[in-house]
């Protein structure tokens, strides 16, 4: 049998040994399991960031993957600590909705408990490092084979984020900017099918764009440019720099497209 | 038995490959050593607060973690190399300091001895990259059961780093901040024991705080907050934002609590 | 035998989970690799850093270790995707010049094909995300016994970097700054050898120096000094400073070097 994978996703950054302080923990805990890492520099508490990277990483492991996820700015609040099953995988986390997205590209909460039985947690723990406290022997615990049900209570319901839903009037699609990515691409949440197969022309900020393109080097450099990004959905990005500097643009921005009638043939 | 664990801890970054190298030596010589990232964001050549970081996640690890230290400004100069055991850990780094609040929190030194050996070395070592060539071969040597004996004559003493210990008059403690962490909070020196168990009153730069309270979030956001840390000491943040911003407030500057008098029940 | 080696080195940050992403195709299709970082931070769309970097790093590992290289400015477009064989060593990466240094350092290109055989990519592959759906899955299945033969016809040329040699001319070397490290040292391209064991005097900007010298700290702080580098070639720094920011001076700088004349002996 395979080692068990612990995935490891915070808001720790790379100078502190925040991360360290965990790893050790889990290695302590769960000395076989393979730690690996999804990303530490989410800005600091960013929530729904954190929801989109953990649901972009977290579906391509192997089923039976434990992932620990700490962007958590309640620590020490009443917000509860929770375990979560979705599709074979299994999520530790504060209930801030950090998981949501991707436990819904999972198919769902198969089961979710609170996480209160101390004793899988580091004695006294601290009211500022609950990943190192709670999150990390309680992930150990998970992939030394402890159920979730050992853990806590079942929750009914779980915190959601509620991002709101790509809406169509007038033939005219609204969504948003759902995440600005290292690059300075602005990724949306209007996937790709209302294209119908054809071209759009998406308004976002200053901007008006055809596309999609085949691909970010379709463009001049410095140009901006739309494409399908990874997770099926439209794109806008400038070929070698940066859309969100170029269209002072954030998370959260209102983007429009509509599909673009198929260009008459040219008999004239 | 469990494969061993090398950690690294390092200011190299992660843009240049310096890091990577280190791995491929750890693992062309130790191939079946797992490697455990501490930190490698540390300041350029700040061993005080990398002394902080690893004594924050050394001790986490299960005793046998070989911790591989390169924050090493002196690198080339005549400062040893040195590796020291302290509480079933061993730690490979330059004598300028950097292990002492581990070792301390370890329970001080069993053994120290110098690394002059160059038969554990890379061969030619040069003289800007001791990590790749001298500290990562003796690190693997080290995980795959080579005696700290074999690497050097036995060491009398080792560099400390001399942080001045809070002290108390008249009622207050003076101590200082140590470290800044990744999110702007001004980690001090003073046990929360100074607290009594009741509330103090802390002031540093131009700020007069009470507490501690019971989480980062229990005042609204923007504000300024008194916590205890998760090593167990005062802790001064801003909910959502950055102390060490809103202050002014580097590493090493004052702080000075007393105890508060408990408030008076408001019978009158 | 020891767990195959997966490195990767990528423009990517620590702040999406594209890293974290792949990591999970790589264990979802090779669960006994051992997964290594070379550097995720390289700038974007970096090539000729990336190539450094890979030259740095790669031949430290064992032989048999496959290097995943996503710095990839042009995926998506016509550019080949390629698996190149070089001393025992195996580099997945776009071909856009990236293993250049890396290959020509293990003694060249052994053998190389591209990579167009579908059966090895996951399905359906995004036009932005190559380095998860394409070069993943293709790492993760040579890690796993599959030949670079089965993965594409074979090639009979790479597209190569084309750095400039350094050059004599009257004595005098000329050379490049050819990297500009994290700690803002200014790698050349000028063999130490150039020295002839001797000192040189080094042009650079508005600076002359003469060396090299021993170590980083042979200066005072502040200053400018003259070393050997890692790699061999002299390098400038500034103690416990950056060279690149007091000089102004990116990559791609001319250094202009000579020998001096050994210094009279003083019996005048």
């Amino acid at each position: 049998m395979a080692a068990p994978i612990i995935t490891l996703l915070t808001d720790f950054g790379d100078e502190d040994g925040f991360v360290g302080a965990v790893r050790g923990v889990l290695l302590s805990r769960a000395p076989a399991a393979r730690l690996v890492d999804l990303a530490h520099h989410v800005p600091t508490g960013d929530v729904e960031k954190a929801a989109r990277v953990l649901s972009r990483a977290a579906p391509c492991f192997p089923p039976g993957a434990v992932h620990l996820v700490v962007v958590d700015p309640g620590v020490g609040t009443e917000r509860k600590a929770v375990v979560v099953e979705a599709g074979g995988h299994i999520f530790v986390a504060p209930d801030n909705g950090v998981v949501t997205y991707a436990v819904d590209s999972l198919g769902g909460v198969r089961v979710a408990h609170a996480i209160t039985e101390r004793a899988y947690w580091r004695p006294s723990p601290s009211v500022t490092f609950h990943g190192r406290d709670i999150f990390a022997p309680v992930a150990a615990a998970l992939a030394s084979g402890t159920g979730v049900a050992a853990l806590g209570p079942k929750l009914a319901t779980l915190y959601r984020l509620a991002a709101p839903a790509p809406e169509e009037a007038a033939g005219v699609w609204r969504g948003h900017v759902i995440e600005v990515d290292h690059f300075g691409n602005l990724i949306t949440d209007l996937p790709v099918e209302v294209c119908g197969g054809a071209r759009v022309r998406c308004a976002l900020g200053s901007a008006t764009l055809e596309g999609p393109v085949a691909a970010y080097a379709s463009v001049d450099p410095g140009e901006l440019v739309l494409v399908v990004g990874s997770a099926g959905t439209l794109e806008i990005a400038v070929r070698d720099g940066s859309a969100a500097r170029r269209l002072g643009i954030r998370s959260g921005a209102p983007v429009a497209c509509h599909p673009l009638a198929p260009p008459r043939s040219s008999k004239a």
